[in-house]
This record gives structure tokens, sequence and C-alpha cells, in this order.
């Protein structure tokens, strides 16, 4: 029996008895309570700044990078924005209240396959206090409580988030337990966390390589992997010139920070003598920069070889690691080589190679004559997202609510036994 | 950098070179690559009835009980089992032939949601060698490829079995390499299949509970848990006498060495001061071993006092635990607290006990007048299963065909960028 400290064994004590009456909520009851945790965050905007304005100085005295900090920044509109979020999560379907399927079998037994919460969520994250919201909101409609466990650096923020989230619910039926945000951001808890299997049903970790990596080593609570996107364009021979430029750049530069941009172009060798050029001097002059193979560098002026190295990694930035393939083949064993499986496109007019191109490449999203940029549970339809899943048990791609529940079988019968 | 041997990372990457192609095939070549090893495992039966009386032999000189020798042993008819099995996996439909769903977003991107294969899927498993044809085959028709590390008594037979399969696969368009079986049980081997992470989708223990315990506690690649039964049947003040009576001496009686029999029976007071005798009386004379609460040592003559331990044990033997509870609210927290989310029944005529315990019981599996012993893909109509999960993540429950799957987006446009 392991040793768990008294402060983690009641937190997840109270979770899991919140989880018990999170599943047996109405819609209706539900979105109550979300309702009551928009409004008091509303409420709690200035309390929320100053908390935060505490993490910002202690932020900047630690020397943390500007675009961290604008990062960890929550203004009057930011809170706005997530009490937003937190009633589109209100007005959504409930995942709950589907039979995915119910049939009869040999025996006469009926069977219903019913969705159910996973239980309870554990979230372990970085930097954005928002996060704190969006966990919460989506994890609560889902039947699920949750318990968060943010970075040292948003530690007053999220507290203050938390704590509005819970005067909320205490005016409902909903357990203000049902969102617990860990008050130490000491790594003594948030192991015990990765490993109290008896109360924590689901650890999802958000943020970079480093946090999924120590979490999926560390857990003995299933993981659902939010893993970084290498993603890949592929500009075939027959793509529309105009099309392939369109996309290129915006997957790139729209938003380069984000794991669906894509870090490498594979082209066709053919079209890259004619086009390649143009295609990267809009990026340059958008400030790109382009890291090459030997024949990119003999097409195009002034840039860097790329390395092995250039093609593994998620720049997340203005950088391009460019590939000049033979062909098709070529180009599907880079990205079976290098993806990380996230999102990958292709630029094409060729039916044949379209068709190849969703079927041959093992990516979350695949694309045809799209931008990367689309894999996105708002933007896919699901009205929000708890991360985009690159594994492939549970959940796949971008993490809607359904991806917050499991289901169990109802069985009902008129006294069948088993001969 | 994680070490590995080079036998591990030969046997790995022949692996996932294999899954993609068993990633393409139609339906039809993988259903001729079935019948193609049923037939050669049909020709081999005598080959491997040789090799697995080596097994038995050795596992005699180490003197392993009776009851595993039992399962350990081959014959034509356990062959020609096998063989069937696999005929039977060629009948079912193919998992892979399905888009579950597929809309237009907003932005006029036609997405679709595709199954895919897991990629390559472990199994580590114990003593009956049946699991080598039987996840083979289930592995095959989902379009994965498979690593097998069976027990160290069933190696010879294991190996046996695989070089049929394979034989037979050599004469179709499926690589041989789709079925690998570790040639050691070295447990070095073992442990660095856990870790593979780069050529290793998913684990399925199959085995005791310490084989599971072990395979979660040391895995990096993510397990599918298929554990243990404390199964509970919970007869109710106003269950039918005889459909009562007769679900718990099939559930307890029927087989119970598997997981989907029950282990305590949960009685109320009332109907227990009438009826616990004259339902007990049957299972005695059966042989069965009854453990019960003070009140059911008031009630019933000659039985021993169950222990704590005795409520939390699967005892897969002819012993029943006995609870005599006041009422629904006191059973449901007695199944909460020991329950390992198998099976779990209710007999009753109360029609909103039975929504209740429908509701209330968080099993992969609840039952209302009916036996819990029909936990079973078979019987539910899976056509047959890999195992029964009783974790949330994936799937849960008989796992069929579909729960060897995931799926992928595949979005289909014009030349759409974001915004």
């Amino acid at each position: 029996m392991e040793e768990f400290s008294q402060e983690m064994l009641h937190l997840g004590k109270k979770a899991k008895d919140a989880s018990r009456i999170l599943a047996t909520l109405t819609t209706k009851e539900k979105n109550v309570a979300l309702e009551a945790m928009a409004s008091s965050l509303e409420l709690d905007a200035e309390n929320i700044i100053k908390a935060n304005q505490k993490d910002i100085e202690t932020a900047r005295e630690k020397g943390l990078a500007e675009p961290l900090i604008e990062r960890l920044t929550l203004n009057k509109e930011r809170i706005q924005g997530m009490v937003n979020g937190i009633r589109k999560v209100a007005s959504l379907p409930d995942p709950l209240s589907v039979t995915d399927e119910e049939w009869v079998n040999d025996n006469g037994l009926r069977i219903g396959r019913r969705r159910v919460p996973l239980g309870v969520i554990g979230i372990i994250y970085e930097s954005r206090p928002n996060v704190t919201a969006d966990a919460s909101a989506l994890s609560l409609k889902s039947g699920n409580a949750t318990i968060l466990r943010g970075g040292s650096e948003a530690i007053n923020s999220n507290l203050a988030i938390a704590q509005a989230l819970q005067t909320g619910l205490s005016k409902t039926h909903v357990p203000k337990e049902a969102i617990q945000v860990l008050s130490s951001t000491d790594r003594k808890y948030s192991n015990e966390l990765m490993r109290m299997t008896d109360y924590v049903d689901t650890l999802i970790p958000r943020g970079g390589q480093g946090l999924i990596q120590a979490v999926k080593n560390n857990s003995l609570v299933p993981v659902i992997e939010t893993a970084s996107g290498n993603s890949h364009l592929y500009i075939e021979n027959t793509a529309d010139i105009k099309m392939a430029a369109d996309i290129l750049f915006n997957a790139k530069t729209q938003r380069p920070s984000v794991c669906n941009a894509i870090e490498t172009l594979i082209i066709d060798e053919q079209i890259a003598e004619i086009e390649l050029e143009n295609f990267l001097q809009p990026l340059k002059e958008a400030g790109v920069e382009i890291r090459g193979d030997r024949k990119t560098k003999e097409l195009v002026q002034d840039i860097l070889e790329a390395t092995e190295e250039d093609y593994h990694e998620e720049f997340l930035a203005l950088i391009l690691a460019v590939k000049v393939v033979k062909g098709y083949k070529e180009a599907i064993e880079h990205i079976a080589k290098y993806s990380t499986h996230h999102s990958e496109a292709i630029v094409t007019k060729d039916y044949q190679k379209a068709q190849d191109f969703l079927n041959d490449v093992d990516s979350a999203a695949v694309y045809v004559n799209a931008s990367t940029r689309f894999t996105d549970g708002e933007v896919f339809g699901f009205g929000g997202e708890i991360g985009i899943s690159t594994q492939k048990l549970h959940a796949r791609g971008p993490m809607g609510l359904e991806a917050l529940t499991s289901y169990k079988y109802v069985i009902q019968g008129k006294g069948q036994i088993r001969e």
C-alpha cells in the first residue's frame, strides 16, 4: 500500500464523493451550476485580477520571458472570455443523455450501451490560467469532478478562479468539491495525484513536451496524451499554385505558436523547381526563417541548411523546415518518420493521390486541400475542447465532451440464467 | 534514450512495418489470411500437441498444480476449437469498414471520423495457449500487428501455434510478422516490450491480478486493463423467490472460476429472515462454502464468519460471501466499496429500484433480473472478445473487434485557410 499525504487523500475522497453526485444530475441541474460558475467568475473579476498581479510580479522577479508573462496575464477581457466559455459549455448538448446502442441478444436480454462520466479527472497544466475555468466547465458538463494542478507561476490566479467557481457552485445542487485546485505546487503532491488510482480515473496533461512526458512516465492513472504537433504540408506536383501558396502561408504564419501550425513543407521536386522560390518569398517577408535540404538550397537563396533535428523539431515559431522529395512515396515516408501524428495536409488535384494520402497518413487529422490550422474542437463543431489527443486509445484529435465520458452496459432481463 | 536489445528493436520494427501493410488490406485479404491461419493450424495439430507435451512434462517436473496443467493442456479437440475460433473471426464484420460520422463544418470542410487500427498490440498473458490463436485472429481482423508474450510454462506450445499461424500467413499478402511471439520469456524482454512506445501502441495483459498490476505499474505503453471481477448479486426485498434462487445458484456455481461469477450475495434483511436458508441450501449441497456476516450466522447454521478480506476477495472458487443489509442504500454502498466494477446484478420486482440500480452502480455491466454470467463478448453478440475491460478509458466491459481500433479525422477541402 502506497503512502499518500492526508491532504491528498482528503482531496481525492472529496472528489470521488462529488463525482458520484455529479453522475446523477440532470442536464438542467448541471447547466444551472455552470451559469452560477459563470456569474460568480464575472463578479469576482477584480479579485482575480489582483491575484493575477501577484503572479505577474513574482514572474517578473524571477525573470520569466515576456511571451510567458503575456500568456499568464489576465484582464477584464480575458476573464469575460472565460465567462463566455463557461456559458458556451452550458449551451452544448449533454454527452450523457445518450444510449449509443441498444439491442436484444439471443437470450432475450435487452443490452444498452449507456454513456457515463469518467469519474474524477486530473488536469496538470502550465501557464495559462484560463484552463482552470475551461477544464472545470467541460468536466462538470460531462458529469466529472476535476482536480486541477496548475503551474507554480499561476498559482494565485488559479486559486482565485477556482474560489470564484466554487462560490458559484455553493449556491446550487452541485457540491463545490466538483472543482478542486491543489493549493501547493510542490511536486510531491502532483506525484501523488498521478498515483491515486483509487480516486482519480484519468489524467490529462496540458502543456509542453517536458510536462507531458513527465506525466506519461510517472502516472499510474491512465493518461490521455495531448502531445505536440510536428505537422507537415505536402505540396504535390499537380497542386493548384495559388491554393498551395495560400495554404502554406496560412498554416505556417497565421498563428505559429500553436500545435496545428505546420513545421515542415514537403514538396515534389518538379513543382519545387518552378515554384518553390515563389512559395517561400511571402513567408520570408513575414519573417519566417527557412531551413531547407540541399535541393531547397539550390533553388532558393539565403536560407539555412536543415539538420536532422530540424525535421524532428516542433518549432512553434516562425521557422519552416523544407524537404524536396522525388514523389508521393518519399513524402509519405518522411511524414511516417518525423510526424507526431497530429495534423498533416496534402495539396493536390490528383484524385487518387488525395485518397491515398487520407488512407496512408497515420495522424489524428489528415487534410486534402485545406490548412492544418483547422484541427480544433470548436472549428470541428464540438463546441469546445479539453485538448487534442495524439494517442490512439480512447480519443484521438480534438477532444470534445464525449472524450470525457465512458460507457456502461445496462442489461435488463426477466430471470435469465446461463446454461 | 532508453536502451533496447537488438532482438526487441528488430521485433518492434518488423511489427510496425507489418502494421502499416495490415492497415491497408481489404476485408477479403484479411479473411483469406485468417482462413490460411486456420488451415495451417489444423494441419499442424500433431506438432502442436508434441510441443505442448514438452510444456506439460516441464510443468509436472516443476510440480505445477493440476488445474493449471489442465488449463495448459492441448488436445485435438482444443486445437479444433482454436481453428473454429479463427474461422468465426473471419466471418465477423470488418470493424474498419466504417466511417462513424461525417459532416460539413461552418468552413465547408467535409470531416469524417474513420475507423483505423491501433497499430501494434502487445499481449502479455499466462497459461492458456489458446490466447495465442484467439488474440492473433482478433488483432489481424482489426488490422493490427500483434506481439505476444505468453507464460514460460506454455512457451513451446505458444511458439508452435505461432509458427503454424505464420506458415499460413506466408501463403498470403499478409506479412508473417503480423504475428510474433517472444521466443524468450526472460523478464528483461517483456519489460522492454512495455517501454517500446515507438513500436507498440497498446498493451493488453490477460491473466491474474499480479500480472495485470505488474503491467500497469511498469508499462509506458498505454494499457487496457482486463481486471478481475469481484461481482455482486443483490436480492432485494420484492424479489421473485424462485428467480432469485435460480440466479444466485447460476451466478455462483455454473462456472465459479471465471470473472463474471459472483463472489458476494447481498440480501435485504426482511427477505433474508424468511428465505436466506432456502437460498443457500442448494449452494451448500453443491459444495459452496458460505462466509456470512453476523446476521447471516444468526439465520443459517454451520457457516463461517466473513472477514473484511472476504468481501474484497475474488475467490474464483466455490466460496460465497454473504452480507445482510437494511435496504437499497446499504447495498449500493457495499458494492461501491468492494466491487472491482466488473458485473453486478439486482433481483427485484420494484420498477424504481431497478432503474436506480442501473444508474447508481458504476460497473462495466449492470443487470436487473439476470445472472452476471452473461458478461461475455460472444453472449453480448460481438462474436468474440479480446478480454473484459474494467477500466473506463477507451473500452469498458467485453471488448470485441471495435475495441482494437481507433479513429482518425479525414478532412476534405477546396483550399480553405483559417482566418
